[in-house]
């Protein structure tokens, strides 16, 4: 599976990383508009792609919305995780790509096309991947020793709402971030780099493939209100092997 | 003068662009270890070719504090801008060089490892650079339409102040953004990826070259709190070219 989604997710991330080299100052003028082509350029190929290369030929994608037969499996697409990071001149964004097989998640795929990193995880294969090699989750297990990734950008009334509801974690973790693009924070739980990431936010399509990644390479993942994961439900707290419990009692 | 500088810099990106891709989990329990190492090299590194090529042997920078003779010239060195979202695995980061005489900053660069991206400009300069060709700030002139970044993480205290002191933008402008990484993000103002970048706590290491950068990509310059730019004050307010005068009235 990996070899056959793998050149596809390559092609659609020179779209990407294209667009995001030429967005300059006279472009800028309509931000939303230079994202709204890119999104739909790089969902139309992954689309198109996946239709000539995979049996499963049924799609949820956010800007198309359904797309063929209704049938008991369907590919779930973020074309552009981190829309605004891509704005702004961030290069933290990324595409993600989940297969749903009666309403799981069984192949999850996240591409950083700026840094060529391709994670992968499989609900058939033992542990997750970054480029073919094996990721493991931290083990931190003190928050004054942890780094938490927390979804808000600069709009009061969300970052209050997680102050309130995690403010034992923001104030007192060794370094609280707040960053978009979820697919690839979720990412950066599975291989290590941050130790949570806690996002009451996250939409499906950015989540789906990505939590499959943290749970195979060794973290928790839940719903933002606690309960069982379910990737259809809105938000994401995703956490190392060290953490849920700390985390869980908040 | 750009001919001797780019080398050393796209040599020095290598050590980061490096580093950055080792940075996985079994590393991640001792981030500040492992930044300190990356820095100091980088440090190092720089000053060691500044040496050999230029006649100005006098430096400043953050780790090794004053290195050289005390002279008329120095350079300023921030070897990594954007140390918390290099440990983050957030490719935002990059390494500044100003060349500052008689207490004025004379060339500026930034670079950008991971997009390969190099900033410059000069006071003898008609104009800012990335990789040779001439960038401009926006002409955004209202804040409804603004992306404005604001040197925040995840740190009530700090956040509360921003709101506090630029509640008017933080509320009221189109995508606000909490980005570390002072350099880059002036880099970002510009070239007109965002309109504006307000920082409270940024360094003088950070800020001295990306600042005569904006000016000289027809960008505006203040202090923290308005009054003429001087690069060794902490904090910074820049902005494109239409919201100087919105900004200042709030």
């Amino acid at each position: 599976m990996r070899e056959r989604i793998q050149p596809i997710l390559r092609d659609a991330g020179e779209i990407l990383r294209a667009a995001f080299g030429r967005a300059v100052a006279h472009e800028a003028k309509a931000p939303g508009d230079l994202v709204a082509d890119v999104d739909r350029k790089v969902e139309g190929f992954l689309i198109s792609r996946i239709v000539e290369t995979h049996p499963c030929k049924s799609f949820w994608s956010e800007e198309a919305g359904s797309v063929g037969p209704a049938t008991e499996s369907r590919w779930i697409l973020d074309p552009l995780d981190g829309t605004a990071n891509f704005i702004a001149g961030v290069p933290h964004f990324g595409i993600s790509i989940a297969l749903e097989r009666a309403g799981r998640i069984v192949e999850g795929y996240v591409y950083q096309p700026i840094t060529d990193e391709l994670y992968h995880a499989s609900e058939a294969s033992d542990g997750a991947f970054l480029n073919g090699e094996p990721i493991a989750v931290s083990d931190t297990d003190t928050l004054s020793d942890a780094l938490v990734v927390f979804g808000f950008s600069a709009n009061m009334t969300n970052i209050h709402r997680y102050h309130d509801e995690w403010g034992g974690a923001f104030d007192s973790c060794r370094k609280g971030l707040g960053l978009l693009a979820p697919a690839l924070n979720l990412c950066n739980v599975a291989r290590g780099r941050i130790d949570a990431f806690i996002d009451f936010g996250s939409s499906m399509e950015g989540q789906a493939a990505a939590a499959l990644i943290v749970q195979h390479a060794g973290g928790t993942v839940q719903n933002y209100d606690g309960s069982p994961w379910d990737h259809r439900t809105v938000g994401v707290v995703a956490t190392n092997a060290g953490l849920p419990e700390t985390l869980s009692a908040l």
